[in-house]
């Protein structure tokens, strides 16, 4: 395919390791990104190494994360894994790391600026794609970004790696803006949703009718802990017993021990993940017969578990059966969340290019190598 | 989506099998369907039941095979397994088997004629989509139909589920005539190449370069042995010491000798599948990485062998791994050609009606459930 430029929108964890990946896929040009406080842009190319040494522990992961602009990516571990943070690695005490100076800005390439989005929207006539990787800690604010774009008449793909559920129907409330201004929207193309959904929905082509899609993942967090805190904290939510007000509520001390009562594991069931909304809107199933889960281990760096998709159902001759899809313990979960997610946006250019626009899931999408 | 109108040439294993299929998928319509000496046109919905029942049998497995006209689907084990043919069971005395009477003819929905594909081509306005379920013996003959259909002026769905590496390329040739004409074809949209290349597309998202693709195919062909005698045949010329010419000079007692010297099991290695071309033209990775092989057992309906897809490749982070997509046993190989062939059916149309046209491979597109 010829050459895909394409713009990140948010630099935390997931915008910059698809940055990272992108440096191994052939014809995808970054040519801007912004966090909360910057932007870069270069039509050329941006120097990613540059950029990504410059923007390097700028992950927030506290309450003080603000909502409203980006810096955090929506991150839990089934889509944004620890194993991936961790990689950030040792901070660089060169690079503020907090406040006005930290993040794009400190790249040479970065322009302060208080409309990151809009600055990035100003290019967009030769931006192919755009990944948008923000915090989505008000449930419609990646809905509300890709109406922006859409009154700009922005021609082109938008890319998201949302989970949750709720989300999608905010989507497709805007899918008729978004495809007469030309836009070709894939949702929830990170890991799960995505990529795990994606396979659910191929593993299904054996049967004429399915029961169930279960979705298992495993991550393990020993040396991104403490660069996702926040994180933790948020998915604490999902844990039985739990739910969002009280896990806000929770003091660091409180979450410590909840984590050492369980011995450094985390395990989740029937997360609130896009998966089942987009199963069911494929005509896979159900949504109550979609389940995901996972087990979350801050101790280790392995996989406490193996991420698994398991489809069972009926074939047309009568005959029930499983069919699995899964995923080596050495692919972390970051290789997981943005190989796919370029996937995804090289798909969606082709469509886009082809004149095919309007919100599609990863059931709908084969992603490109 | 909205209904799908569709035809299928060839009324022969797959083609028979497709039928069956759609009955039990929402939303697909068959409109039409012919074989070497009759065709069934109903446009408000063929009565697949009659006509399936007057097919029975229809399934030429002898050298006496007409390579021109359709009656046998281009089979052999790997997209039109055993264990299907095998459900077609006991053959009906009341419908003639063989000869001017058989097949389409013997329906009451089927006329006589001598001109099949340029029945259906006529009828072509109404219809979304046509299966090209038809044997090709020689290779370049569904890419001559699908040609015939361009030159008519078609605009509309063409699938295929041929398997021969070599035919890609002659689809290629023709894809501007098929683009300039509307049409959006979707080859190799079997179970191999098919659902199991776009598994293993799918399954590479998680590296930036990928080792080695083995597809491995297992299936039991007890109860459909007689019926697909011919077959055996065909695949015995990929047994390592065979070739074409060979196998098509063996005796049938020479055929029964080599099957009982192996205890009713064949095993095949590197089959000229398509999956390799298809999997090199996405970019996943060199066609030479990948082997495609399988276990066909004549004495038994069970698999032999578990149907598996494995990739292997390297993560951008630097990890070496192999993701895993695994069939249940319970699937049958009809199952897993005739599911997938519709699912990528539905999804060319919506491609089809979004103005997306030209020869798009099972890597490319997301088969719809």
């Amino acid at each position: 395919m010829d050459d895909v430029t394409f713009a990140v929108l948010g630099t935390g964890g997931i915008g910059r390791r698809t940055l990272d990946v992108a440096r191994h896929k052939e014809g995808l040009t970054p040519v801007a990104a912004c966090d909360r406080n910057g932007v870069a842009v270069d039509h050329d190319g941006l120097d990613v190494a540059e950029l990504l040494d410059a923007t390097e522990g700028n992950i927030a992961s506290g309450p003080e994360a603000d909502g409203d602009t980006p810096a955090t990516p929506e991150s839990d571990y089934a889509s944004d894994g620890g194993a991936a943070a961790a990689e950030g690695g040792s901070v660089d005490d060169g690079v503020k790391q907090a406040g006005e100076g930290a993040g794009v800005v400190a790249s040479a390439q970065g322009e302060p600026t208080e409309t990151p989005i809009d600055d990035v929207i100003a290019e967009s006539d030769a931006v192919d794609a755009v990944l948008i990787a923000l915090p989505n800690l008000e449930h419609d604010f990646v809905p509300r970004v890709a109406e922006r774009f859409a009154d700009a008449g922005y021609e082109g793909v938008l890319v998201d790696v949302l989970k949750r559920s709720r989300v999608i129907g905010m989507l497709d409330d805007r899918a008729e803006a978004l495809e007469s201004s030309g836009i070709t929207f894939v949702c929830g193309a990170g890991a799960t949703p995505g990529f795990l959904t994606g396979a659910a929905a191929l593993a299904a082509q054996s049967f004429v009718e399915v029961e169930s899609v279960e979705i298992r993942w495993g991550v393990g967090l020993k040396s991104g802990y403490e660069d996702n805190r926040g994180t933790v904290r948020e998915d604490i939510a999902h844990l039985d017993g739990y739910d969002i007000e009280r896990a806000r509520e929770m003091s660091e001390d409180e979450i410590e021990e909840l984590v050492a009562e369980r011995g450094g594991q985390l395990e989740f069931h029937d997360m609130e993940h896009a998966d089942d909304v987009l199963l069911e809107r494929a005509g896979v199933c159900d949504a109550e017969d979609v389940s995901v889960g996972g087990v979350l281990d801050v101790r280790s760096d392995e996989k406490p578990t193996t991420t698994t998709v398991r489809v069972t159902g009926t074939t047309f001759d009568g005959e029930r059966g499983t069919n699995t899809f899964e995923l080596d313990d050495a692919t972390s979960m970051a290789a997981n969340v943005n190989g796919p997610a370029l996937g995804y946006l090289k798909a969606a250019v082709l469509r886009n290019r082809a004149g095919d626009y309007g919100v599609y899931g990863p059931t709908e999408v084969m992603p490109r190598f």
